[in-house]
């Protein structure tokens, strides 16, 4: 029986165990290299030997999830060395299992034949996650190879875009008929041998393969053999379309604890199921997206991607916030005159501006959460917009009031701490007002709230900070 | 059937639904208040009474899942409308499924007796989630209305701090032995009528609750009734302990796509399980959590919770950016000299500052997330520190290339050009330094590294690109 703490353990010392044979391994491989002395060569190649033999025996024993993680915990030579030594037939479900970043470092590194050998042992479903990152040739040569059912599924599979229910399903459904009875039924699946994997329901169909109802395990096992399915089926089970938004369903998946559900087309025919193990992996990849995206990162990054792939990965963000730190600074620039009589406002101006734009971030993350969630809608717009003036109005008044008192202190300068208190009100003042607006602009305008706004916020409450503060100075200081 | 897409539409549906009802019957109230003529009078209270049935009707048919949505979008005083519209008999299930904010405002308008009421209808695990939200003497009615079996349940689970499996983990357990046969299991179930939520597999003790194995239902309805169970259960299968992290868990279902598990104690005694829905619930928990304080509030925040508790949730990073900004504001005093012979520097220095904060962010959440994949061990340290030094050089020389011909351009100063460029590059290459080491030197202190390095590497690269920029300046400019 494997005990988490002692798996996790094992997962952190099965790493360190590969890492070790991996560097004994090149040590002996150097050593043979550089000393050309015959009678060494056969003890060399003993250890050598040994040491490859542990480590393949190693790999063996660890579950496909567990080679993936210590392929993305290697850098990319090693990683390729273990990757070399992983058994030809796990190579499928191993790459199922890492991440795209790193599952492009792998499948770079194999050559036609062996991906097609690869791409033969997975079944359908599996088989449209890898398929986009397979070369051209590869994918064909594979449709080819698939009969005729397999190739419709796999082409319909890949027709969906990625965050659509279609994209996600698979098609390991054990479908009965609703006039038979539970002991036929149970007949049935034991001439079967053996369930696919997360099977908690078997979903009732007619001749046409429309679905009538579903029938869960646990009622098929508490109830009267000689009962039939229709009187014990349900039908108020979640249903999903292949063009349901995948995250519409990964909703309903934690709203309404699901282990499975059906998927089916227009007609109520039932063309394959949703299961949750799926729906884990997507909602644990879109929280690593939002956080990635937030930080300014494009997508995913192996974490030993080379130094090059990893600028394209972050210049574009880099970019942006080039452009908007250059409009920020002309309209500093605007005002180089004031700066030049009261050098104390180029101190101070970095405050103004960065308060703002925690603040805005603040009430931007909270208004984003409640559009994702539908729950501000626009009736409500108001009155959240008028809470978070409140926020903005008392958290001026307090820190703004405390760096006024800090600028009049270091400056001796009354009129300057009424400004800086003055200017950090109105830039908070301002954050709200732009942090409410802009998610829900961008939801209007049919975006993404969640990606850029923190970039546009920040834009504004730089630039305008910049703008309040050294424009009331000019006003009313010089 | 219930199809997703017509669930979200009429999930959107029921909440402008319940809002029109509930504006009507105000409307109503109100009427009633101002007119006190009495031949009105009969006639609006039956207006009023019909909207009122046709609310409650409209409740009574939701999903608590569902009633709680539709609660979290409603402003306060609307919120505790409907709150007490919905039939006590489901408060409990209710207050299970709102979020931890939205539940204080609603047990703060129940009394005594109804918060009573409502827990008595809970599980043991179920009042384990909302006894910490339930004040004290209400708590130790409770404890004293239980039986001593959940009693003691119910005080270990609250013994666990709220990251432990012992917190999570429910006691809806079905056990069998192992030397009957699948018929006599079969017969055992059926006596039972139902089964519990999630039961994928029954767990296998012996006398003394030691588990043994597990049968998943799977097994059980395809093999020969006639086989006895040890032949036909696992022991592959991950058991948990109650002390175990909570996200180790989460990360041990993830991983090997499990729906329930055993949790036993140190003498390998059964004494719960695990089920998928409540992990997943964990999981969607953490990832908003990680979102929330990337974006400094504490916690999970009401959408409509009043400006003051808003104030209170997120003044703490507020004030700790105060601190970093002013010390930055500091540094950029110790150069009023220098900016008051060269006012530009006061316009170009955020562009420095703000660029390397972009940068190291982006940097630190690589980082952070190879630690808390336990994939960016010391070892590798070294190879990830040249990485990003080598993105952070090229970055460096592009954009701070970029910005440097920008100042030439805009100053015609060749000398102000070449510093641009030589503070921009520098300050990347401490915000790739800074962006590996806070991590790695917060993980080292037992710290989590997700919480506050944001802050720090701002800190860091905003008062450090001051001082190089600023300083650079005035050593070579001045």
């Amino acid at each position: 029986m494997v005990k988490p703490q002692e798996s996790k353990e094992s997962l952190q010392e099965s790493l360190q165990q590969v890492i070790r044979l991996l560097n004994k391994h090149k040590l002996v491989e150097g050593l043979v290299h550089k000393q050309d002395m015959p009678k060494h060569d056969l003890v060399e190649s003993l250890v050598h030997k040994q040491n490859l033999a542990e480590l393949h025996k190693k790999l063996d024993a660890l579950h496909p999830a567990d080679v993936a993680y210590i392929l993305e915990a290697l850098p990319l030579e090693q990683r390729l060395d273990v990757w070399d030594m992983v058994k030809a037939e796990r190579d499928g479900e191993i790459l199922l299992e890492v991440s795209d970043a790193v599952r492009q470092t792998l499948i770079a590194d194999m050559d036609s034949e062996e991906l097609l050998a690869a791409a033969e042992q997975l079944d359908t479903d599996e088989l449209a996650d890898l398929a986009p990152d397979l070369p051209k040739d590869v994918l064909q040569d594979l449709l080819d190879s698939l009969d005729s059912r397999n190739r419709e599924r796999l082409q319909s599979a890949l027709a969906y875009p990625e965050d659509a229910v279609g994209a996600l399903m698979d098609f390991d459904i054990i479908t009965i008929r609703e006039d038979v009875s539970l002991e036929v039924a149970l007949r049935y699946l034991r001439r079967l041998a053996s369930l696919p994997d997360h099977t908690d329901k078997l979903f009732v169909v007619d001749r046409d393969d429309i679905l009538r109802g579903v029938l869960p395990l646990k009622r098929l096992v508490v109830n009267d053999p000689d009962l039939i399915v229709s009187a014990i089926m349900t039908n108020e089970t979640v249903v999903f379309h292949p063009e349901d938004k995948a995250d519409e369903a990964a909703k309903a998946f934690e709203r309404y604890d699901l282990v499975t559900a059906p998927v089916v087309d227009e007609n109520n025919r039932l063309v394959g199921r949703l299961t949750v193990d799926t729906v884990m992996d997507f909602i644990r990849e879109e929280a690593e997206s939002d956080i990635l995206s937030m930080a300014g990162l494009r997508e995913e990054e192996d974490l030993f991607a080379s130094v090059w792939k990893s600028v394209q990965n972050r210049w574009a963000w880099l970019a942006i916030n080039l452009v908007t730190a250059f409009i920020a600074s002309r309209v500093i620039g605007l005002f180089e005159g004031s700066i030049e009589k009261i050098v104390a406002l180029a101190a101070l101006m970095p405050i103004v501006a960065g308060i703002g734009g925690n603040s805005g971030n603040q009430t931007i993350t909270m208004i984003v959460r409640g559009l994702a969630l539908g729950q501000a809608a626009s009736y409500s717009m108001k009155s959240l917009l008028l809470k978070e003036l409140g926020v903005s109005l008392l958290n001026g008044v307090v820190w703004g009031g405390v760096l006024g008192l800090a600028a009049y202190f270091l400056y001796h300068n009354i009129a300057l701490g009424v400004v800086m208190t003055a200017a950090m009100t109105l830039n908070l003042l301002l954050s709200a007002i732009m942090g409410v607006l802009i998610p829900l602009m961008m939801t209007k305008f049919g975006r993404d709230p969640a990606v850029g706004s923190s970039v546009l916020i920040t834009a504004v409450t730089d630039s305008g900070g910049f703008f309040i503060f050294l424009g009331l100075a000019t006003v009313f200081l010089i």
